[in-house]
């Protein structure tokens, strides 16, 4: 049976996770373990899925690296003093993952505990790059002009803040599989922004040396990234047992792509909003792609989005599971 | 010698176009043919580019369809009356260009005659996915949300709505180049948040049709995505003479994919912002991808972005031209 679990599946969505967000923030939900273990557990029995994935934001570590984090009502992140010298990169602090964020290693063991047996917690960090837009940027961008701009003109800090990034990310994904995460997932959400030349120079030694940190756990390692039609055979080399695609390549071409590794992926996350039978038919369609072939777990491209019905996801965990 | 222009080569990094952007707004620029016209000549000579592009924006035709356009302080576009419901699709208004769109014609007619005669002007329109998305979200959207959903749930009034777009913009085209474009391009610039199986069920067949009506003109011309590194065949079967392809896919790859079609790209817009010597190492890669074959046009992957310095352009100019 495929096992299924879906990327953002403790969130908006889902009218338990409101209620809670109409008392407390989400940085509050992030910083109280008790508040994160349980938005973990929601979506566990309400959707029948195989797997829970830890309540936390990729941008946390931002937090003791001094860089200041608010989200913003459409809950979109700010960074309050990004990272746009060159000399700004060696003046960040040092960060032990085990003490500066204790607070999600505690939520990850809680959320662990109360976990049926059957049901992995999977812990995850952002990737370097992914991590470093946000620093640059300050914010989204569409366009990673500052990010990139840094890195082709101070290639040298670049590769710095990276390397710090990496060790950093590395030692907090295996902090979270020491306390109880059975499955680590790395997100490189954004590098589908580079050139396949760029991503080998500037993305490529820190992604294999984060993933190295993490694999040194001897959990499975997801590597995940979206738009990365153009760079997957490279973006599958930098590591990971399982990596995740988005909706715009077909899975079996992915898949030929990134072998020998496992497969996540590929539903688009707008096809939940579809009607039930247009949804059905490309749930079909993702399944059959990855045929008889062990090793795929059906997830979406990228997150569930906010306005997705509850009983949609219900609906795909069904079909994944045979029915 | 490989010809090169910049889409939005016209635009803010120049500050000829700031300074008339002082006193007009964008859509005053686009309304008045004797300034689209001269905002259209501005950077022919400044950087010795080897064809124009007719200043105008790709979501005019809202004005004649009734949809509402403004421009917010950021330029970014805001439809006031957006596409939500099947029904509003058989209620938009027939719109002929030759008259709802006549000041467009007539800053081509206005162009065309005042470019020396070695400099062509190329005519461009929206791809009727891309206006579809415009007309539906209502402006900028990263997740496509309400795209497709009513791509999913009305595709009836969905292939209505892009049928009307395809033989609007293709009407629109060919009234373009009767104006004086030597080339044309379509923009389906956002082509590639979809999957390769919806781009071919939902957008394929009125791309097809709207290449069909610019190609009758027998002017060459460009079909331009971004982010189709997983469509790139299919994209490319729609029609066109010369593909346009992002950064996203090394060229010589994209033009194996895309054959027998000439080639536009593939430059990353924020290599522009790098050191020099970085900005000529990517020119001259992407020169080297495309190597001795005829059929390259040299261009960036996406427009000029408006920190971009104007001595960049002027450089990558000069390389391309064999400096």
């Amino acid at each position: 049976m495929t096992p299924v679990w879906f990327m953002r599946q403790a969130g908006r969505y889902l009218p338990e996770y409101r209620a809670l967000r109409q008392k407390h923030s989400l940085l509050e939900l992030c910083h109280k373990p008790e508040l994160a273990a349980q938005v973990t557990l929601q979506p566990i029995e309400r959707l029948g899925v195989d797997a829970a994935i830890l309540f936390a934001d990729i941008l946390l570590p931002f937090e003791p690296l001094g860089l200041g984090l608010t989200f913003s009502a459409g809950e979109g992140p700010q960074i309050t003093r990004p990272v746009r010298e060159a000399g700004q990169v060696l003046e960040l602090p040092p960060v032990d993952p085990a003490t500066d964020l204790a607070y999600v290693l505690e939520a990850a063991r809680l959320a662990a505990r109360a976990l049926p047996p059957h049901v992995p917690l999977i812990g995850f960090a952002g990737a370097p790059f992914t991590l470093a837009s946000y620093a640059i940027e300050g914010g989204a961008t569409r366009s990673f002009t500052l990010t990139k701009r840094f890195m082709y003109s101070e290639p040298r800090a670049w590769h710095q803040l990276l390397e710090r990034l990496a060790e950093l990310v590395g030692a907090y994904l295996a902090a979270q599989a020491r306390a109880g995460a059975r499955a680590l997932q790395l997100f490189d959400s954004w590098v589908g922004c580079l050139s396949p030349a760029d991503y080998a120079t500037y993305v490529f030694p820190h992604s294999q040396r984060t993933l190295e940190l993490a694999a040194a756990s001897r959990v499975p390692v997801i590597h995940f990234g979206t738009d990365t039609a153009g760079l997957l055979a490279d973006f599958a080399r930098a590591g990971g047992d399982v990596i995740g695609v988005d909706w715009r390549v077909p899975l079996d071409v992915a898949w030929e792509r990134i072998a020998p590794a496992s497969i996540q992926g590929n539903l688009d996350p707008a096809a939940l909003l579809a009607p039930r039978a247009e949804l059905e038919r490309q749930t079909r369609e993702v399944l059959a792609r990855a045929g008889s072939r062990p090793g795929h777990i059906f997830n979406l491209g990228h997150g569930v989005l906010p306005e997705t019905p509850v009983e949609a996801l219900q609906a795909v965990v069904d079909w994944v599971h045979g029915g």
